[in-house]
């Protein structure tokens, strides 16, 4: 049997900078015409009849592959695949995602599975069993892109490594060949266009059920990349993109990592509930319902329930929750719907123990998401191999969004200033428009950026902790430092702190008030009523046993994969991304 | 240094019958007067000047015990203390339960912590060094139940063990005592009465702030059972009662087991959103709100985003999420909102690879949950060491809620039973008001319920599943049986089933339409608008790629614990239960 010499056209690969635009471009000319001859090569199959064709058992569209397959052929996962499967015959379960005609007798095909694993089929044609026709080689050939498959093949080693395939020391020789789940003639956004950067993420103009407005939301006919809007309309594309797989699955070790740690430390989960009778964390921003005659809101964080648990003696606790803000901005750091990782804990002696916990559980995440260890294997063979967790995935999602790696501090010599330090170190070393920023002001947006700057260049991390925020900056629950330090004109600072990586934060905490009669002059410092709805309950808490001292921290998961990522947009990071002009899907 | 010959008075145990509940009665009453007891010593002991007191550095209200206690003291947890510290200096945090005096020399408390951790805190006046006063013997025991403390001691074995007590062979001779924060000289609801089983899950009367309409909320100083709105009025005290400490660990495990099974076989964690743009499952039952001018809604099920997720190429996922109903029911069955347990996964040859995925879970979480595994520990020592997930909390559940344990099947000896199968055993050996079910009508819950006895009888489990559920009783989405066989009036049957425990459902599954045709003919045929919002989205999703055959299922988290451990309410396993009169806290 001939060898492939060739392998099929490349994925066009994702332009980094606005100089790949233009070829870019022609690029995705190609692929709209390609994509049109693939459609008009489909329909000519379907008129192909196949009863006379001797391979006519061999491939076509089924339902079900149930005796379809010979029965030493082994089930296998692409992802699987290794040099001890080679010559050997193997079922493969997979998304055809590109083909090309190399003659009438032969053509190859890209299958993908697991997320972002790939392989080169090849098809020829045989008039020995197994028998593949030239119509067979043609219907193949002509498989809509993203139909799902399940082939029979002979595991073979190439010529020379298919550089297109993630598994490019092996190809799969086509024998049968079943259309399981078919695609259609026109994708709605290609995986070429699906795997571009995305840059533009304006809502504008987008309205509920909008799916198929028409050419606007279809840029990738006349240009490369697709805009978010058209992302969502085609959710399956964007999600099968490896980009996309690969940021989901950095989500979920995040989430892990998370979980993982506290667990160590014998914190417990809980949930957190959605629905809550009162706007206890401030009015604006709440979105509100009917619930059976009376009003319903949407808890905007866990942190009443939270303290609620420490109350009840559950000692460290932490939750993975959907919060809600009716905040109607639109911009790629704000969502109305996110997931925050929450944790709370009693104190022992001071506040800085909830710091080391938090600064210890993010450190962890990472460290861990770029951590490759190496696993001995005594047992079986004497070599080790090295494994990852998501050095693979980060260096996938760095090919379409570049970033550098995060800066982390080494161990023992984590940055924590204070909110008067970093207001210093601003007003000396920042830009000069913050000359005068004040000690008893909160930071803006624009200021936490140009600090990040100042400490990266300074102390050569991205991660860094500001703490003692003063209390005008903070809400009612914060902890004033027992030591009454002021700053500014004689306002205090408390025991409250924020997490920072690329000088944008990540996650909010400190102690917070476990004594009713502090809390309660806290809460009226503020200006709140203390009989008002859930600020009474909030209050009888504490009042009702005593409570321990404790504190705790809110993080934001999608922040926390978009800006370790350094992604364009916290959207990107989120699995469906609610702003306040889109719910679907 | 004389030993202490006597215990503390007992908390009252929970009655397990009726029968027990006068003379439960009889001792409430006796605590009640002996919390009003308690508050008149604590009056007193405000009032005590402690200036000429030798002991006055070793006791009384502090906010930090920074430089407290001895430098030589080793801080540690009730739950790790054992042999090892006999003899040595500690320093403990708790929550002070129970004290009784003896003599104006001698005193007795019972410290809590870890959950359900307790201990005998022993306070005997010593001339010598560490000095204890009189005084300050009668401060301690007049300190308020359920005060947070620190104290200092000397750890010590008993003459007889502690019965009361969970760590029984040792106590503590308590040479430092402060309060760290003190609770109220009268609690809402007293630790016995919050150890009672709730008899009264009604919520007629509630009303959203209503947390101290007066006597009838405080029942537990007449009689000695609280209602379930007494219980959420005094949530730190009903969190901190053992049986629902022991709850809450179970749910914790219920949820480990669930992820840990699914990670193990490559599902992957997601997140589906609470605020979707259409109420695409009915109409009914669905909270909307005001979203920024449109409307929007809180998802009942995540059922379309698994579904995206499998046409997003992520092959086996899984989610914890909140999920929402607005259903009028005001029974110990409901919740407005509750926790969801979903996985969805591609299926190679048939749907009854997804039932054996989901029997496999629910038997990993119940056997998980009962298991007891012994460690051998031969580094260290000879000595292996048995220890248990959670039969230890079962046990305590066990204590106030009486229950068989669940019935399991033999591994390989599963129930499943047909739809039709499981109607014809009702027909024919269940009571006589079911002789006439029919198998093309859904079940009503009653007749689960006596089939459930029916099972447990003939095949000894409590444990099942019921298959093949006719079309008539399904949602649209549910695959009809490709053999096309029928039941009844020539209903077809689907491959959709639900699971049972002790004959009330916990999990609803089934293989779904991957094909987007048969997809709208079955939408057609349900009655709904395949243009309708929401279900234009979920049916375009079909059309604009080719998906995988694929299946799940859903869990309720509350009702999967509720019922394993046969709890009168699912709202006892739920950290804040949510009804339709009740938000709070």
């Amino acid at each position: 049997m001939e060898q492939p010499t060739e392998q099929p056209a490349e994925q066009p690969s994702a332009p980094t900078s606005k100089k790949g635009a233009k070829k870019a471009e022609a690029k995705a000319k190609k692929e709209a015409l390609k994509a049109q001859r693939a459609a008009e090569l489909a329909a000519a199959a379907a008129n192909v009849n196949l009863e006379d064709d001797p391979a006519q058992d061999n491939y076509g569209n089924r339902r079900t592959t149930a005796s379809a397959f010979s029965k030493d052929a082994e089930e296998v996962e692409i992802r699987s695949l290794d040099e001890s499967h080679n010559g050997k015959k193997v079922i493969v379960r997979a998304w055809l995602q590109n083909s090309r005609v190399q003659s009438a007798k032969m053509g190859f095909v890209e299958l993908r599975k697991g997320g972002n694993w790939n392989i080169q089929g090849v098809i020829m044609a045989s008039e020995q069993e197994p028998i593949v026709s030239r119509r067979m080689v043609k219907w193949v050939t002509s498989v809509n892109p993203e139909s799902f498959v399940a082939v029979e093949a002979m595991v073979k080693k190439p010529l020379e490594p298919v550089k297109s395939c993630r598994v490019s020391g092996l190809e799969l020789h086509i024998t049968k060949c079943f259309v399981l789940a078919p695609a259609p003639a026109m994708l709605g956004m290609t995986m070429g266009a699906a795997s571009q950067p995305i840059v533009n993420f304006s809502d504008e103009g987008a309205q509920a059920g909008d799916a198929d407005k028409g050419p606007e939301t279809t840029p990738e006919t006349t240009v490369p990349a697709a805009s978010m809007l058209t992302h969502l309309d085609n959710i399956a594309m964007h999600k099968r993109a490896p980009v996309q797989q690969a940021i989901a699955d950095i989500r979920v070790e995040v989430k892990r990592l998370f979980r993982s740690y506290l667990e160590a430390r014998r914190f417990k989960e809980f949930e957190p509930p959605c629905l809550i009778g009162a706007a206890s964390e401030g009015g604006s921003n709440v979105f509100r319902l009917a619930y059976f005659g009376e009003e319903a809101f949407l808890a905007q964080s866990p942190q009443f329930y939270k303290q609620f648990e420490i109350a009840g003696g559950r000692e460290r606790v932490f939750s993975i929750s959907p919060v809600f803000r009716a905040e109607n901005s639109n911009t790629p750091r704000h969502m109305t719907e996110f997931t925050g990782l929450d944790l709370e804990m009693e104190i022992t002696e001071s506040y800085t123990e909830v710091l080391s916990v938090l600064e210890g559980v993010l450190l962890s995440i990472f460290r861990g998401l770029q951590e490759k260890y190496a696993v001995q294997v005594t047992a079986l063979t004497e070599d080790g191999f090295t494994i990852d967790r998501c050095a693979t995935e980060i260096e996938t999602v760095r090919t379409v969004y570049h970033s550098e790696p995060l800066l982390l501090p080494e161990p023992g010599k984590e940055i924590r200033l204070t909110f008067a330090e970093a207001q210093k170190l601003l007003r000396e070393e920042g830009p000069s428009e913050f000359a005068n920023v004040r000690d008893d002001e909160d930071m803006s947006t624009p200021q936490e950026k140009a600090l990040g700057e100042v400490v990266r260049n300074k102390y050569k991390t991205d991660f860094y902790v500001i703490d003692k925020f003063p209390e005008t900056a903070r809400p009612f629950y914060a902890k004033v430092d027992d030591a009454g330090t002021t700053v500014g004109d004689g306002v205090r600072v408390t025991n409250a702190f924020d997490f920072f990586i690329r000088g944008q934060e990540v996650l909010s905490g400190g102690q917070r008030i476990h004594d009713p009669t502090e809390l309660e002059e806290r809460i009226r410092a503020k200006g709140v009523d203390p009989e008002s709805a859930g600020i009474k309950e909030y209050l009888t808490t504490f009042r009702q046993v005593g409570v321990p001292p404790h504190g705790g921290g809110g993080i934001g998961l999608d922040r926390v994969v978009a800006w370790f990522l350094a992604l364009p947009s916290v959207h990107l990071a989120a699995y469906y991304p609610r702003t306040p002009k889109r719910l679907l899907p």
